[in-house]
């Protein structure tokens, strides 16, 4: 018996990575002979290139760049064995990089991330993967794109600096120099979010506040951005403000496209990466689950994109959630069971505090069941 | 393929009749071909009689009788197909049938479970199976003694009333009669209970209080007992004061010992009485449960009897109950698999409330899961 264990994070509570090493302490406590296959998954957020070196062969390649704050940093980024590189932003530009007191999008870049794509491009990677999730900046990607070579001048005709703050000068871009560096690479950027670069639901009304930003301040970035927005629009010949998930990351969404680059969703890329459906093809079995499961569930989130892929190959899946919210009849199709690991009742936080022995227990007693009817 | 149902009842959420009555629907929505053979379980509290005639043919036998504070009344039994009777005593002597204010044991009697059983010795049935949980008494069965012809005598050699009151009086007693009336039947109590007649594990002490001793009360009641199960000991020259059980029911149990009925694991007198063996032989699946699982779980309660059938006739069997507590190895290794109904952090009253559709949802996922590897 064969089980794949590709489970999303328990958010707030187990890492991807610690929930297949539950998982498979359950699976074996029931036969040490069924063998665990480890897949964990990741949407681009934090933690996905950890969980990628878990589910894939790559090494790390360790690099020097700017950090969030325009600091002197040390990161690296995940080359898989086909050389595919995996770069991701929370690693460079993250939010949790900077500690509370002084994240603000005026003093926060993205710069780093141009700096890892060079680094890429110059290791021979001619497949990237940027995981956008987690960033600290509202930049719209202006210091990743001068890093790769972009000039941005103000309106007295000298370059701006790659902070946030320097979005409120640029009047003229010159992004010449960047296709010569990129033309034989393919960058793919995971993205889960729709957020269109500006407006209500654009990045600096969105999620400028979790970074920093007050209410005033977001409208102020809304204009900054459309102004640079438009003018980027302009020199690329590209309509791409209003695409979905041009919002993403304070506009590195928009300014990955404006270079060339796809916006795909992150379970699927890291799916791709990890050979997701190669292993499922072999699998009796295949566990997800994800802290909270919901509507969404189907749509781009990790557990979904698995449920897809099992039922297109006609395998059994079970997700097994923290807690299972809304209607299950919504999304409980694609999966051959819906099941929580609740066991008694309990507050969110005695549930949090008891997940990893509940995870466990829940596990051991489907496995147990399924075990009966593949191995009888 | 064909799902057996024979849970519990939920206490304090669902009777054992409407768990298998949800539990069939889900199984239904599943795929309508798939064949729910229901067997509501008891374990010879109250509802007995209503789960054994949803579970197997049997009709309800209606006779006039002295209800628990004397007054006239009102009940039934049920008379299996093959002819053995049962008896229940909360549906003669219960304490729901007396309001809350006049519940005291100095007012109740057991008269009227004498006779019922008078009754169904008349109509012929050989086999009589007692349900003694339940009662608002505490008279050590007194009244259903004199019911079926006992005689006793007060130190003045007056004949002492049927009542908890009337135990302080006794002196003297004479069971001759009941032997002649009896001797042609056989008498099974269902009790699961384990206290001796008296002491600070009997009868009074223990279950005195809930039917409305005073501590003080309490005290007397176990002297009174202890006197009147001394006499019935001398003249029955049965030591029975102390078997496990004697003090059930305010010490039915101990009368019943008496006249020679033995007692019984309620969930195995009522799975004999359903033909729940016969069933479990044709299932492909067996689902029991109850309100929460522990580690008495497998003692005696209907749950661990019903997974003792299963493993005896190596057919898979889950449990899903509203709660799993405690040490989940002690108990497991009977059942195939072990899950809890809930889906989502919340109070036990939330749970309560939302038992119904948290029962159908979790059985419908269990089901899925089940039916996609025996029907593919």
């Amino acid at each position: 018996m064969n089980i794949v264990l590709a489970p999303d994070s328990f958010k707030g509570s187990l890492s991807s990575i610690q929930v297949v090493d539950i998982m498979s302490k359950a699976i074996e406590s029931v036969d040490p002979g069924i063998q665990s296959v480890l897949k964990p998954m990741a949407d681009g957020g934090e933690g996905t290139l950890e969980a990628l070196l878990k589910a894939a062969s790559g090494e790390k390649i360790f690099f020097s760049c700017t950090g969030p704050l325009g600091e002197r940093s040390e990161s690296w980024y995940v080359e898989l064995e086909n050389k595919t590189a995996v770069i991701e932003c929370a690693n460079i530009a993250g939010l949790q990089l900077v500690s509370e007191g002084s994240r603000h999008p005026d003093y926060t870049t993205t710069y780093g991330l141009g700096e890892a794509i060079l680094k890429a491009i110059d290791r021979g990677n001619k497949e990237l993967i940027i995981a956008i999730g987690g960033s600290s900046t509202n930049d719209g990607g202006l210091g990743m794109l001068q890093a790769l070579g972009m000039k941005a001048w103000n309106k007295e005709g000298a370059e701006v600096g790659i902070y946030g703050k320097d979005l409120f000068q640029v009047e003229r871009l010159d992004v010449y120099s960047i296709a010569h560096k990129i033309k034989h690479v393919n960058i793919s950027v995971a993205c889960d979010v729709d957020n269109p670069l500006t407006g209500q639901e654009g990045a600096s009304h969105v999620y400028g506040p979790q970074k920093g930003l007050s209410s005033s301040e977001a409208y102020d970035y809304d204009k900054a951005l459309e102004n640079y927005g438009r003018l980027m629009e302009k020199i690329s010949g590209k309509q791409i403000m209003n695409i979905p998930g041009a919002g993403a990351a304070g506009g590195l969404g928009f300014a990955l496209m404006a270079i060339g680059a796809e916006l795909k969703s992150g379970a699927g890329l890291v799916g791709d990466a990890i050979g997701l459906k190669e292993t499922i093809e072999n699998a009796d079995l295949v566990f997800t689950g994800e802290g909270q499961s919901d509507e969404q569930t189907l749509y781009g989130k990790a557990p979904g994109y698995v449920a897809e892929i099992a039922t297109e190959l006609n395998k059994p899946i079970i997700l097994l959630s923290g807690s299972l919210a809304g209607d299950l009849y919504i999304w409980e199709k694609n999966f051959s069971g819906c099941f929580s690991i609740l066991q008694r009742p309990g507050s969110l936080a005695d549930c949090i505090e008891e997940a990893e022995d509940l995870l466990y227990q829940s596990t051991r007693q489907l496995t147990k069941l399924v075990h009966y009817f593949i191995d009888g």
